[in-house]
């Protein structure tokens, strides 16, 4: 008799999306005739740049050539695009190309890493944060049963609060994998350079692993956040980078990012050291078969000259969105955090009004949608994400109807 | 301190095509003018079809525009592609739409479905067969350690040999996950309708679950063959099945594929029945963010009327290259299996010659290189792999260095 991974049965039942999608859906049904403003799901609204539609129109046509086409790639990425990714971004931090892996998703990657390791780790994760961090190792089974609080046993979460400027704080507990997500998705902030030489020491002496999510990366703005952990002195022997060209170039739809395993980064277990970099290779030849060669050529496409310029021009102006929307937010008494480093807005609720109620309030007063800020954590109650990657039309049309009294 | 997961260290540590590259490596390094032909790795030699560049290209411009560019995809796929597959490959067999999850690969969905049970589930696992099933097995600890025999403990191995009919047979021993592949790799065997039920029925009455890798299904040529496993009777209710436009539309450089997971297959357990199809979508959702908007459209444009016409063509033309392979080698005094229902040819080593010998000599003396088949698993030993996959001038040139004496 086949038995299931009982591990599954821990996650919390209604996860964050499907249940702001019911809500919405009995909103619609009714009030049929509302028009809707979406400030939720954090999707690009921009289309691909020029240039990777060039490169990827072009590739479908070499796929169709005998002289031409590919077949199976490496299934850690093609040369052309993991150097051009070392050197468009990591020039002088001296990651080399074969440090870096190239895959379908940053989700994807940063939700199969955790597999390298052994389920008794202890992690530590922020609060709020992504979900996903926290929802891979419940499957894998490395943490106890969801608690009557929200909480998983066996965890160590981070608060992410007003109080500790949103940034996780290195704590006393004891940690073995530590998930970072700099600018943090769902407040915004990004991780200053102090704090992260913090994080990097404390794994340096306590032999842990960091895992950054660095999916929003190319939106810090702040000089004194780095913008790769790599800056920081040490990181090399501590540190993975996830990054995806998902936000920052329009490729939501794609499906294309990358992951950075520095081979100086060693795992002391069995009194002997291992490399991660070998063991994140093989787990890739085994269970992934690399990404397609017009995806990947489309990428490459963004360090041309003209990509670039693109890709600067694409984040200046979600940038630039988020700045206007944060300004008028603030204007008309709302107190609005994030926005800076990242196209989200963390937004403080009423006092005393949860996430799901505020939620609910923007969804019925106003026709606008958000995501309640406790679907990150525990520590997100009280707060709303915006989402500034939407039309300027829709933000525009948000303000309207939060300031018409 | 982080702890690896330890099982990774069980996995055998040549993994097969590194050791046939550096084997071909040092015969270049010796022969650096020698021209080899590669009839190993089974990978596509003919360009896409031209609908699907036609459909790749048309939508490699969509995402460049504002009205029509598409961000995130729902991560089970676009309802436009399951249509057209639930229609194009289970017309009549009842399958929903719904039921089928698309992804980029076969091998990714194969080696991460073990992911939904517990770890003390029994594999059933044919004998030679594709690596991953069992590589994937063993990181996830549902083995114990590599013996010397090159076997692991704790699997119920299936040999597909001569006896066999290169077929894996229903064992006396208990089962809980059994690995299909049919028609199989390496052999090209495929699993006859009569077997096939017993099979079912064996999981059936076991409430075991069946895994049936049907990447080659393509290619089944045996009227007596099913394609697809829902062909049996009651196969909804056991079995999850797994295919790939990689051979037949030639995309291995796009990465396309899809399973089926019937909602009506069960798992009973803690006193209860689960459903499969649920637990894969949250997978799903957790760990995967779906494939390429235009990588679904080029699979869709398959099911075109030019598109079926195309694939009919390209299958045929494999197939053909596999029979005249087969033939020609046969003439040629060689004990040849497979390259019926499948390009690939299982070839008799000489009386007590190894794989691996059999492998050598064919590189040293002919330049020609295969497979060896005991890469496949234990019973494969005494056989190698040749790909009719190969371009027919390569094919024709190893002929000519087989038969010159």
């Amino acid at each position: 008799m086949a038995k299931l991974n009982h591990h599954f049965s821990k996650l919390s039942g209604s996860y964050l999306f499907p249940e702001i999608e019911k809500r919405v859906a009995a909103f619609r049904q009714k009030n049929p005739s509302c028009r809707l403003v979406d400030l939720g799901v954090g999707d690009i609204t921009q289309p691909l740049p020029a240039s990777a539609v060039a490169a990827l129109a072009k590739a479908a046509q070499e796929m169709g050539q005998p002289g031409s086409f590919r077949g199976y790639g490496p299934s850690e990425g093609y040369p052309f695009l993991r150097e051009a990714i070392a050197q468009g971004e990591y020039g002088g931090l001296g990651i080399d190309p074969s440090e870096i892996f190239i895959s379908d998703g940053a989700q994807s990657d940063i939700a199969n890493f955790q597999e390298l390791f052994d389920a008794d780790n202890t992690i530590g994760i922020p609060d709020p944060t992504y979900p996903v961090y926290l929802d891979s190792n419940v499957i894998a089974g490395r943490t106890r049963a969801l608690l009557k609080t929200g909480r998983y046993g066996g965890v160590v979460y981070l608060p992410c609060t007003e109080e500790t400027g949103f940034k996780p704080q290195v704590p006393r507990s004891h940690l073995d994998l530590i998930y970072l997500c700099s600018p943090n998705n769902p407040t915004g902030a990004a991780i200053d350079r102090k704090l992260m030489k913090e994080w990097v020491d404390f794994a340096r002496e306590r032999r842990a692993v960091i895992l950054l999510d660095g999916a929003y990366a190319a939106f810090t703005t702040d000089p004194d956040a780095p913008k790769s952990i790599y800056e920081i002195e040490g990181a090399k022997e501590v540190a993975v980078e996830f990054r995806t060209f998902s936000k920052s170039a329009g490729f939501t739809g794609l499906r294309c990012s990358y992951t950075v395993v520095p081979k100086e980064l060693k795992i002391y277990d069995f009194g002997s050291t291992h490399s991660l970099h070998a063991l994140w290779k093989r787990r890739h030849d085994t269970k992934f078969n690399g990404v397609a060669y017009p995806i990947q050529k489309a990428a490459a496409a963004l360090y041309t000259k003209q990509g670039q310029q693109e890709v600067q021009a694409l984040v200046a102006s979600y940038l630039e969105r988020a700045r206007m929307f944060r300004e008028k937010l603030t204007d008309a008494g709302f107190s609005v955090y994030g926005g800076v480093d990242s196209p989200y807005l963390w937004c403080k609720t009423p006092p005393k009004i949860s996430s799901w109620n505020f939620f609910d309030y923007l969804l019925e007063t106003h026709q606008v949608i958000s995501i309640p800020g406790s679907g990150f954590g525990q520590s997100g109650d009280g707060y709303v994400r915006f989402s500034a990657f939407a039309d300027p039309s829709a933000l525009g049309e948000a303000l309207k109807r939060f300031t018409k009294r």
